[in-house]
């Protein structure tokens, strides 16, 4: 017999992609960024007195919030801090679900999303993504109490209209929270909507963009009658001194982290060429990896191969991935590594 | 119309204790430890890179549990990783309790616990502590699938005997989790009582007796079939790497842990002590607080004049401790400085 609730005994936690011990690999698997954060973080981080550690956190880490509110032209009182964007989605879930009020999501996507709602005891309405990846109109239809939209998309990479968006979020009784996590790599977001609605919630994360994987620090932003219910759900001191002084001189050095998306974006441009002249299907991606679609290969087999050689991307052994392997954007060096084991490998199966 | 469930919009968050901006201030309110962290945790934070912040950090932070294990006598296995105690109370409720199953705890204790209960829609079954603070009997006979028991109890200061939670744990059909945020300034504690008990869960946090509040560090030690529930339902990645680094150097550091925690203690006698010469009723403390009990005066009213001087202790607007303050134990500075003025306050009302 279990002391566990049936639902938290019968459901499979998340699993992250592997971390290989070796630091000295080509690692395309978890879309981290492949450029170091600022060297305003570790600067920040090197001013931390002791006193700092001693004592409680600031609850709300208002100096994170003050910039990051200027950032994204809303206000302080719009911004939500949280230990990862993962905690303001388990957040969102515990607020807003249970067992008489689904999350509604299209799939494929974030695979985190249900297992939170299993966690939850609510059910899940999974709205299909057609080809494209066009916005699916069921979601409307669906109504959900919560409803998530990734975008741009994980781990397609594709990328819904800011204008389609706020139709939905006009159209849904519910709320409506668009997991921004890779927004940063995009060409546009929802940051401006969040005036005009107030069932619509933005996740963010620090991990991507800025480097900060290692830091965990994601924030929401919402209209304040959101934020404060959010906020009791949350732990009362979510982020710690550190990462709050972490994050903040990273969001701050705005002219470092738009460099390095910029070069991420250029990456992103020749690897998809280069890997559609491999014969991989690959749709345009607006995050910092891309989804190659296998036409004359095994998916799984090229991951197995290139794990063989220490360069790990992500293989999902999951409906409409099977055939696909997700790849993050590296450096220019790692990307060339890649395709050039890539060719090898498929050059062998001729 | 509301879009939060309806426990949410109902609840009413968790008030942590006030955090004055004014660095210069007698502040006895939250019960952070008065003296700075180990310099090794400082010399570890700097060392760490801009790689270890860009990469995802260890999900179970292996290094932290093992130092942990050791000085627990159990293995690293029996070690969870959390962001600050509060995660794993919020977790051990998700796990165990819903509707249809309820969470026991004596009271007056931690005020977070139904908080936390009513987050996740579950009943509470408080059951009264007596006025030595004895280990309440009907805790066994509640029959809960989660009993927490806070020892040494918040805001109390009170202890348990661990033959008296060992005998507990063995009548209880569900888990018992206890609280040992504080257990740092006890004579005893349960580690080894989980070798024997798979329904026992011991939460611990790295900020009293270790001083790092500010890095929201907590762990729990149990038997390895509950560490893998507890696990799922945590945060996949639920520490960052520099809070991993610095917990990590804390822990090891036992010579001047103990060296500020016999500090504390001997300033807590002395406080008790010179309290009740003020004819305040205190009981003995196995905790970094006392419980202060106003015979002729009105504990609110002591609390303001006292925040008048810029020195701040804790009140509680709750059934049984209106009359009552508790209060942190301070370097002997900041200990003097509190008796002189409750002495000033005192004398004016004589």
């Amino acid at each position: 017999m279990s002391y566990f609730r049936d639902n938290i005994e019968q459901m499979s936690g998340y699993v992250p992609g592997f971390q290989p011990e070796n630091q000295d690999v080509v690692k395309l698997n978890t879309n981290e960024n492949p450029y170091q954060p600022s060297s305003m973080v570790c600067k920040a981080i090197a001013q931390i007195e002791p006193e700092n550690l001693r004592r409680y956190p600031d609850p709300t880490g208002r100096a994170f919030r003050e910039v990051a509110a200027q950032v994204n032209g809303v206000a302080p009182e719009n911004i939500v801090c949280c230990n990862g964007g993962d905690d303001l989605l388990k957040t969102a879930i515990i607020s807003f679900c249970d067992k008489d009020r689904p999350l509604a999501y299209p799939v494929p996507t974030y695979t985190l999303y249900p297992v939170l709602a299993k966690m939850q005891g609510c059910a899940v309405i999974e709205v299909p993504f057609d080809n494209e990846f066009n916005l699916p109109a069921k979601l409307i239809s669906a109504g959900a109490p919560l409803t998530i939209l990734c975008n741009p998309n994980a781990p397609s990479g594709s990328f819904i209209n800011i204008d389609e968006i706020a139709s939905l979020a006009n159209e849904l009784k519910g709320v409506l929270l668009v997991d921004e996590a890779y927004a940063d790599f995009a060409e546009d977001n929802c940051a401006r909507l969040v005036e005009k609605f107030d069932n619509l919630i933005i996740l963010r994360s620090m991990s991507k963009g800025y480097s900060l994987a290692g830091m965990r620090f994601g924030y929401g932003i919402a209209q304040a009658s959101l934020i404060d219910g959010l906020s009791k759900v949350l732990d009362s001191y979510p982020v710690d001194v550190v990462s709050i002084a972490a994050a903040t001189a990273a969001i701050k050095d705005q002219g470092y982290f738009k460099t390095n998306v910029e070069k991420i974006k250029k990456e992103r441009a020749r690897v998809t060429k280069a890997l559609q002249d491999l014969n991989f299907a690959v749709q345009s991606s607006s995050s910092n990896f891309i989804l190659a679609g296998c036409k004359n290969c095994q998916a799984d087999d090229i991951y197995g191969k290139l794990a063989d050689k220490d360069i790990y991307v992500r293989y999902f052994n999951a409906a409409g991935l099977k055939d696909k392997l997700r790849i993050t954007i590296g450096t220019k060096e790692q990307n060339d590594k890649l395709l050039a084991e890539l060719q090898k490998i498929l050059a062998k199966q001729g």
